[in-house]
């Protein structure tokens, strides 16, 4: 059975000596010491390794259960979801008037990666929850934020968002789940919601779902499309639980992975909802959690992998197997093992080297989250609706194939189920999918954000690039092996932007034909940004003498992997892109 | 559930415009009449659509059994194989002695890639058979012959190859199965293997296991392993069955994919084996099968990845999700089909592309083989030996990605197991990992076949493109599109070799930190070639004044895509491999 053990070194390393936290004037920043960070995390790493990691295979391997109408969870994640409720770690960033501690979304992100990475499938039933607090947070009535958010942000309810219907889940306008409005200002609810992840189970005495649904007067389109509170069990003036509404469980989806969360098709038949913001703007609240909800998933993209890639480390240096080319590495044993071999090595780099970089990156994220949310600043804003489509798309494609990579490391003992190997790659799998597949990832930054405001969130992007690149360019141990390619790859970006704008009015199939192109070298680019800032963080901390001189040098090593190996992707992405629209567009749609 | 329809016009385009198989001058091509092998392709397809395709998913769902000691395959799988039995599919291209129809490998893969296409782990019960087969037929004595391969040939019994044990894999050295040689000329085998596909079963009445195992004498290396024929059932003289010999299935692996196959645990316990040729030289007679086995495998890559396109092109051209970014599409409609989105089209795109060139290199790969084996030609042989890593490591990676790609058409509903999308990329995901897991294919490449013969083969390869180029640069049809652009690969595929050919004496880790990469970029050379090729005969088809105009506007438009938007690949390969040993090798092993 695979092991986890949180890489706290590691995140410590991006908080406070690449994204220098408690200097950052956001607030709630300075309170970041390192002391009380690495408390938290040390918290969240046992519970990690010692209850959660220890439940992934066997609830892959169980899965749910629907029974009588209602949802049975994998054995022992009633117990580990008693033991997140008393830790109260789904309150971390809550404000405190709802239970939670107010502590910044980047802390809660190094958490949550923690938690995703030992067990994804059981971490989505809270996670789902606090997305569903957000969106109250943001748009429910004191009422509602006080009847609800409290009893989430201690999971003694659970939340679930419903979006998805049989025949529309990109494209929403075509929704037909119907909001009736009824006498007493509440609304009746009846449509089939599919695809909803932590739909239903027997973890938490009720479950809170936010319905996407047509209300009267808004049209056919995404227009007339509303959000609802829909509660499992109707709740009481007094907070306590009164009748079942009208809504069930029409049956749990048989997925490839994440077997351990229930993936509900929701059946609402009349159930009563109670609208969650202004009528007729759904869209645009779901809209205003996006940045956040898709984070979330860029993260569970590279978390879910971290394992992988620490499990085949593991198998790496156990399992012995043919000989080091340069000569015997392991005199006493019948052969070396694994990671003598160049090709092993170049794997687990590769591997390494993503995780760290999209580690960094992601964090970047998140305090650009705090500082639009808690600072108000809209340039962080800006550019986090900028990057977030990246950060998805890339994070997730990436993260799965470093879980079939790491997978490949076992040779046919990664085939097998009982390493637990496969689990990582099929339950990466659905990061690519859910919260907007990643071709509509691509779609989202190349069709809007690049042009979003006169294209200022992009020249900005470049701007930081070119300045960290002036600022240090004197600094020789940088320039060769960082800044030369960060340069390189940027001005690809730039290069393929420049193609874009020029095609873009006359011809928006060939922005569209170089979208995923264009995300992926977006992506390479941010993290050999990441890599470039780690090795300059790393390189101050050996010349200030520090003591874990070990831990540095390698940093700097996996980071000039990374722009030696993997930066030179930018250029095949742009030579792709530049090749238009033909190609892509040529043949007629009777000719596949 | 998915379906599946044989490509029988591309199989046919590929046989007869591409290869020209009836002007070769290889012993039985010139009896490979268009209308002869369409007569075998429409019946090998309607076997596939009808029989072999309708159980793929249910196989997948319910997999295999063992009870009390006996595997039980899927519902259904029992008559398929008398199916199979009847139309004497496997013996093809088994001598016409041995109750085989003698025909050309390259006509026996054809139809393999439909079976395969249809169900994998089904059609590996005839393959492991074939395998077995090839094995007697190379290295049996004239008893051994009779005795085994008309029985095998047509199906009564199966075949399988014991190879790896929970050790020793990639390393056979390390084998510990024993044989102890007995007065009546047999061997007593005793050990255990591991990952035995089609190891047991319920369709045929004895299985003909091919053990490797180790005889005193040999010493403890490869030097020392031989190899054995060990029947499940003794085979009296008289050719009827026998006592039970002394093997079990000890399980049956729980696998990521092919469920329908039973890959078991294989017990001997002092079984009565016999020798299969000489004493201590079971490797070298091993690997006199490898090519032939590999592009087994290779084929399987991208023939599991067919249907997997043909499905995500069904449901691109059905699911109406969006509007066309250059005006509405289908009016009619609430919404238009995902087929008009230049990003579904560009995935589309990757996929054909990749898939019919991978079948025309592999096709080419076959009739290598075919020259090697029925004309003696050494030059086919050597040439086959330097392609065959290529592609069973460049085919199956590709072909695995291809799944997945697939899979990503259909969104959220690609996740669920119902569409079958799922168990396309699980089923590909073995591909990269048996017979040879792709690294070790890398490392055969560049550590052995490149030098091989001083360097000959891969001489003989960048002379073909070289000529190929000659040849044609007068025709402006192929120039820009075709034949600039595989220039351009080549050479980059030159100036890898060349800087491998530098390192190779005074820094083997440098040949091989690139080994993944060369073989990619070998791949993609190939693929590119083949297309030039391709692209070439359908324009002298069109020329002709071909009456399917549209079927070669259509080959050419697939191939410039794969031309534009996969071969500056090779550009970001070259780059990686000349970053040499120095990136993959600087961390020591602790540092991991």
């Amino acid at each position: 059975m695979p092991s986890y053990n949180a890489p706290i070194r590691d995140i410590e390393f991006v908080l406070h000596e690449v994204l220098n936290v408690t200097e950052n004037d956001v607030a709630g920043y300075a309170d970041l010491e390192p002391e009380f960070t690495s408390a938290i995390l040390e918290e969240a790493g046992k519970i990690a390794r010692d209850v959660l990691a220890p439940l992934n295979a066997s609830g892959d391997l169980e899965g749910c259960r629907l029974e009588n109408g209602v949802v049975h969870t994998p054995k022992g994640f009633k117990e580990a979801f008693e033991a997140m409720k008393e830790g109260g770690w789904n309150g971390l960033d809550i404000p405190e008037e709802y239970g939670g501690q107010n502590l910044p979304y980047v802390l809660a992100s190094a958490v949550g990666e923690i938690f995703v990475s030992a067990n994804m499938a059981f971490n989505m039933y809270q996670g789902l929850t606090h997305g569903a607090i957000s969106a109250i947070l943001a748009h429910g009535t004191d009422a509602q934020k006080t009847t609800y958010v409290p009893k989430m942000t201690s999971l003694e309810w659970t939340g679930t968002m419903n979006l998805t219907e049989p025949h529309a889940g990109t494209d929403l306008g075509m929704l037909r789940t119907k909001a009736e409005p009824q006498a007493d200002g509440s609304y009746r609810i009846t449509g089939q919601k599919i695809f909803i992840s932590a739909g239903d189970h027997d973890m938490s005495s009720n479950v809170i779902h936010l319905v996407l649904a047509k209300a009267p007067g808004g049209g056919e389109s995404t227009k007339g499309i509303s959000l609802f509170i829909v509660p499992k069990f109707m709740v009481k003036e007094d907070g306590s639980l009164g009748a079942r509404n009208s809504l069930s469980v029409g049956k749990i989806e048989e997925k490839m992975g994440i077997h351990g969360n229930a993936t509900c098709v929701m059946n609402y038949d009349g159930a009563t909802g109670y609208l969650l913001g202004d009528l007729h703007k759904g869209m645009r609240n779901m809209f205003t959690m996006m940045n956040e909800a898709r984070l979330g998933v860029a993260l569970q993209g590279y978390a879910v992998a971290e394992p992988a890639y620490q499990n085949a480390v593991i198998y790496a240096k156990e399992r012995i197997q043919g000989r080091a080319v340069t000569g015997v590495a392991n005199p006493s044993g019948a052969a070396d093992p694994l990671i003598v071999h160049p090709d092993i090595r170049r794997n687990l780099m590769d591997q390494k080297s993503f995780l760290e970089g999209a580690r960094a990156f992601t964090y970047w994220g998140a305090s650009l989250i705090d500082a639009a949310h808690r600072s108000g600043d809209k340039a962080a804003d800006a550019m986090i609706s900028l990057l977030t489509p990246v950060l998805k798309g890339f994070l997730t494609d990436k993260g799965f194939e470093v879980a079939v990579n790491a997978q490949q490391v076992f040779g046919g003992h990664g085939y097998i189920e009982e390493t637990g190997m496969s689990q990582f790659a099929r339950d990466a799998r659905i990061t690519m999918i859910y919260e907007g597949a990643n071709g509509v990832q691509a779609l989202d930054l190349v069709g809007r954000k690049l042009a979003a405001d006169g294209g200022k969130p992009v020249m900005a992007f470049f701007d930081m690039v070119k300045t960290f690149i002036k600022e240090n360019e004197g600094d020789e141990a940088l320039k060769a092996g960082f800044l030369e390619p960060l340069k390189a790859a940027s001005k690809d970006l730039q290069a393929a932007g420049m193609y874009f704008m020029q095609q873009g009015m006359k011809n928006p199939n060939a922005a569209l034909s170089g979208s995923n192109d264009f995300m992926h070298l977006f992506g390479h680019v941010c993290l050999g940004l990441m890599w470039a800032r780690s090795a300059k963080a790393a390189l101050a901390a050996l010349a200030a003498g520090a003591s874990d001189k070990d831990f540095y040098e390698t940093k700097i090593a996996t980071g000039r992997y990374y722009m030696a190996r993997q930066l030179p992707m930018t250029a095949t992405h742009l030579a792709r892109i530049q090749s238009g629209a033909e190609p892509v567009m040529a043949l007629p749609a009777e000719a596949f």
